[in-house]
């Protein structure tokens, strides 16, 4: 298993097939949340990223992974949305058919996006259904999967957000204390904790889980794979994750100081503070990360740290609700 | 006057005045818009600068240019909210107590933002108050005035915008045909244009008002200053003024292509479209440049424009409201 975790060398390679076809997100800081928590707090708003979230990073640096052979019949993808606007965004700048399976829950604004960048979409039963099964009609067809979150090659391109928020932390002349960031698959967090434990050892690298989709805490806690209860819902669609994955987790056991589980109305005030100090549309999946600074869990008074807003696919129902909740 | 007038040369020692305290705000563009247009469109979120809006840009420029005999008594200025964030951020980073007079119907968030900033806030009544009268005891008292466009050096501190998009074009390989942005005074346009001429004079700039608060298209029409009729509101309230500055119309008559007016409608369209396709959270005022887009009156067809957001300060509840209108 270990000979194939993905390491620093992977991330490196995996930012220069990225150079130039990804936004280099800036970091944000807002005196009134810097006020608020007492330390120096720089967002990486990967909002901003290509297809609104992060995930067009480890899509694209998957399939121009796979050989003209294995890449040839297409890609098909399972994914609540952003992985699937991922997927369908690199396939077509690689000119390949693409289909993606989605759950018949997902928000419609991340649907519309997928069938816009010319993706077939059929829905699943993200309670009922068996995900690999829902896709196995068209791998057997020749299309070559791309896994959401547990594949070297996903982990290192969602790796590329570490080195640059590294190297931009290095050029603002601070030290990270710690990196925090929403965990569904692990992906995000695997990736990122390769490149930032490369640069900097001591800085602790945090995630941040919905309630009762605390997968990742629990197997942290456990030393093991732990998947959910089940029986519950949440705002967070983008990672709601039944258990972490098998490398992403051998990685984040390794690598993370601990995960937080944050309540749903934690994230909508996240997303508030977002919005009215940042100036910056977060879905609830992406802010969890903010919402976490909340929780007391991470010493913060003096301390310089990275916050990571993976995500802003949000429907403007969802987001006016919230909003006006303030 | 001419002489007067802030040149490509005051915009460079702003930009170097200013390096490392603002944030070089990123180029971003949406497949989508992109697509819905015809063209390249650029976006400059000048939404994540600090106070969340471009303002703090010509208020730092401002202050550090006035001597220390002139800015030992502290600074006042009056402003609907935008100016006077930027004008309070950049007083408590000179160690200057700062008084701001404000419209009585002002946002609430930019009241609380430019108090939490330290400044004392007076109230004005925008339709019947004479600005200059509201601040002149302070001035009396021996507090500079940072005007909120009509001045070479809070000109040449907007102009730094320009500077920064045209840099960021050339680096992505790109000519701009056009470049568009609101207008309220003019301080932003006409020193966005010196940058912008000095480097391509062949790019249009273009303006984009509220409908009824078009002055400076009509004065560009006569050839003169002109006021607005009275009797209208908006919900552009960061760019309500009466009628163009005497510095800044000089420079605007000779560079800009046009004004486009629009309408409330188009404004809270346009908003749903930065939240939907860019993820950002930009106010009425600051949205009226891409609502122009759709006005027909730019020619966008195989082009590349960049728009500039100019700032994101909008409340809960108004922002809702629009975001729920979709």
């Amino acid at each position: 298993m270990t000979a194939s975790l993905p390491d620093i060398a992977d991330v490196r390679d995996a930012a220069e097939r990225l150079a130039g076809l990804i936004v280099t997100t800036p970091l944000i800081e807002s005196p009134v949340l810097n006020e608020r928590f007492g330390g120096r707090i720089l967002f990486k708003p990967e909002t901003l990223q290509r297809t609104g979230s992060f995930k067009f990073r480890g899509a694209y640096n998957k399939i121009s992974s796979l050989s003209q052979e294995e890449r040839r019949g297409g890609v098909v993808a399972f994914s609540s949305g952003n992985h699937a606007q991922g997927v369908a965004a690199a396939a077509a700048m690689f000119g390949l058919k693409s289909v993606i399976a989605m759950p018949s829950d997902a928000p419609e604004t991340k649907v519309a996006n997928v069938r816009r960048m010319g993706a077939e979409v059929v829905r699943f039963d993200r309670f009922r259904d068996d995900r690999m099964a829902v896709v196995k009609p068209w791998m057997e067809q020749g299309m070559a999967l791309v896994p959401p979150f547990d594949d070297p090659a996903i982990i290192a391109g969602q790796g590329t957000i570490g080195l640059e928020l590294m190297a931009q932390a290095a050029a603002l002349g601070v030290m990270l204390d710690a990196v925090v960031m929403p965990c569904g698959g692990g992906g995000l967090s695997s990736g990122i904790s390769i490149a930032v434990k490369d640069a900097s050892p001591q800085t602790a690298v945090w995630v941040a889980e919905p309630e009762y989709f605390d997968d990742t805490r629990r197997s942290l806690v456990a030393g093991r794979r732990v998947g959910n209860e089940p029986g519950h819902d949440s705002i967070c669609d983008a990672i709601l994750t039944h258990e972490p994955g098998v490398i992403t987790f051998e990685i984040n056991r390794r690598n993370l100081a601990g995960s937080i589980a944050v309540s749903e109305e934690a994230t909508a005030a996240a997303m508030r503070d977002a919005m009215a100090c940042l100036k910056l549309v977060v879905e609830p999946g992406g802010c969890v990360g903010l919402a976490a600074l909340s929780s007391g869990e991470i010493d913060l008074a003096g301390k310089c740290v990275a916050v990571v807003l993976s995500g802003g696919n949000v429907d403007f129902g969802t987001y006016a609700r919230i909003m006006a909740a303030a």
